[in-house]
């Protein structure tokens, strides 16, 4: 065990403060990560505010995790001391059932450990990235690519791989109209990897306030939609639409902006039911979908995707002392696009 | 133009009765089918009765129709006096649009012209198969493969495709197991659909009233909705459920049934708004889809795969006199598993 520093939530709805938490020893196929810099996910607001039910506390929030091996366990053979590394949402799995023989591990069946407000497959609490150290099993650690500064790529681990799966399952490329419904987190790293796949691109935002910024990371149109022309101009428009947002959509609407057979895929997490006519879904062979970021292979595919085409979040770089006060920007969508938390401050 | 004899309802919600209509003169690339049998799809109903909005009356329902075709336009290459012919649910379309160019007539931006209760693009109301003949461009015809019976042929042009559609798509097929809702007209030519494509098979039926008829058809497995253990038992089971029901189903309860990236595909159509939370989407990357019946090509395809499997709808033959009552029994369930009228008695 190593005593670390952190941030920690001491209970739900509590502002984080700094402290110290163990870390278990490094084992044998364990890398311990010296973390360099975590990602602020809209995520780690709703679970220390307990937004979708009951959490563990002290919670030491971060899912966006991007370091610098620092010891590995004997067992150990991908990575080295020195290696440029990150770790996502999660850092364990059965790694037995189908989806995680398939590089699902994240729709393991008995439930991948989450790498922070979750009890490990050892029974212990796992605590996240608002830390100096972090120790993962090597099979959950992917790899930085040395075209990838560390800042810019944490929020990938989380933002980029939500976004990545879905436009790649749903064939964002050339010669595809793609609308990605909201520019924030998640939205804005949306619209980089739907360019530079190919697709043509639009962003769906509810006003014009951040439309210079949009075409700037890769739209090429930019829609308020508070303005109901929107729905009329872009109807039958997109073969791809994803919506990042958390804010229930009136789906109706956005599915009458798709082709005959197009999909509208969800990443973001209403916490209402949504309802919606069926119809609009028969009509024209619509598809609605969800999905929940990704599995260890294709998170580092993402990551060797975005490093080749140069592709970064957008960030604000912050002293871990100011994690609260980027919680309530965040909450206020006070931020462009991402608050990255410089852990050297911690 | 000639004189023929159908069944008609003069109003919404009066008794079909014998009438006779004007059919057009053949043009060049027309045909003139004799009609042999027409199927009554639930879809009849709903329009006699303006269940869906108001309709065009006088109105010859039925857009499940075999014959024989017996005159031919000078234009026409496609069949000859004497061809075995169907015809499904649409008769026109702009036959421009990108749609219409992909084989997708059904989903033709402009409006593909409905086999009866719509205006023709000539400007003239189309009548269905309820009648002695049916005039329509060659396009629009389909050819009845020699090894299938004209009788059990009628449903499969509503039926059949509306079915066979979704499973194509979505995959069904050795290794998949799909899951039909409801065992009806559409269920259960689902069921011989996907039985034939190599799908393990299971019918969720809200009784086990038809078990018996379902495992014949060629289900594996058949169970309750009613019981609530049916939810336990088959969590996470499918990689496929097509709902041919019209009733609306509990959303969430259903995607629960699913595999990882399993699709539920709606075509039956419910009449309300359905909702349910998005999260049951999210959770395992689950998609839901809509699908209406399919273009010429993919209903030709499907007829050539019917005949090739043997497969043909389970059919009561009735007299033109007893559509009425036809009705009645289609919707007190009560009828194993298609009506197909006998238009000679006409």
């Amino acid at each position: 065990m190593t005593t670390v520093a952190a941030y920690a939530a001491p209970a739900a709805n509590a502002p984080l403060e700094r402290t110290t938490i163990e870390r278990r020893a490094v084992r044998e196929f364990d890398v311990l990560i010296d973390i360099k810099f975590a990602g602020i996910c809209h995520t780690d607001i709703h679970l220390v505010r307990e937004g979708w039910g009951e959490a563990i506390f002290p919670m030491v929030p971060g899912h966006e995790i991007a370091g610098v091996v620092s010891e590995v366990g004997p067992g150990v053979t991908k990575y080295k001391v020195g290696d440029r590394v990150g770790v996502g949402c999660l850092v364990d799995s059965c790694r037995e059932c189908d989806n995680c023989k398939a590089g699902q591990e994240h729709h393991c069946v008995r439930g991948a450990v989450q790498t922070y407000n979750a009890i490990g497959r050892d029974g212990e609490i796992t605590y996240g990235g608002y830390a100096t150290h972090v120790v993962v099993d090597e099979n959950f650690v992917v790899r930085i690519p040395d075209g990838l500064s560390l800042d810019v790529a944490a929020p990938l681990l989380c933002a980029g791989i939500t976004t990545y799966a879905p436009l790649k399952q749903w064939g964002a490329g050339p010669g595809k109209k793609v609308a990605v419904v909201g520019l924030g987190g998640l939205g804005h790293v949306g619209v980089k990897i739907a360019h530079a796949l190919g697709a043509e691109v639009t962003v769906l935002s509810q006003s014009l306030r951040k439309k210079d910024d949009g075409l700037k990371l890769g739209a090429d149109h930019y829609y308020a939609t508070s303005d109901p022309k929107t729905f009329e101009e872009l109807a039958g428009s997109f073969d791809l639409i994803v919506s990042t947002v958390s804010a229930p959509l009136d789906l109706s609407a956005y599915l009458g902006l798709l082709k005959t057979g197009g999909a509208l895929v969800n990443v973001g997490v209403p916490e209402e039911p949504i309802a919606f006519h069926p119809f609009s879904l028969i009509g024209g062979n619509k598809i609605l979908a969800g999905s929940m970021i990704g599995g260890i292979p294709e998170t580092q595919e993402m990551l060797d995707f975005c490093a080749e085409h140069g592709i970064g979040a957008e960030i604000e770089r912050i002293a871990a002392s100011e994690i609260n006060q980027a919680y309530e920007r965040v909450l206020a969508s006070d931020v462009r696009y991402r608050f990255v938390i410089d852990n050297a401050t911690i």
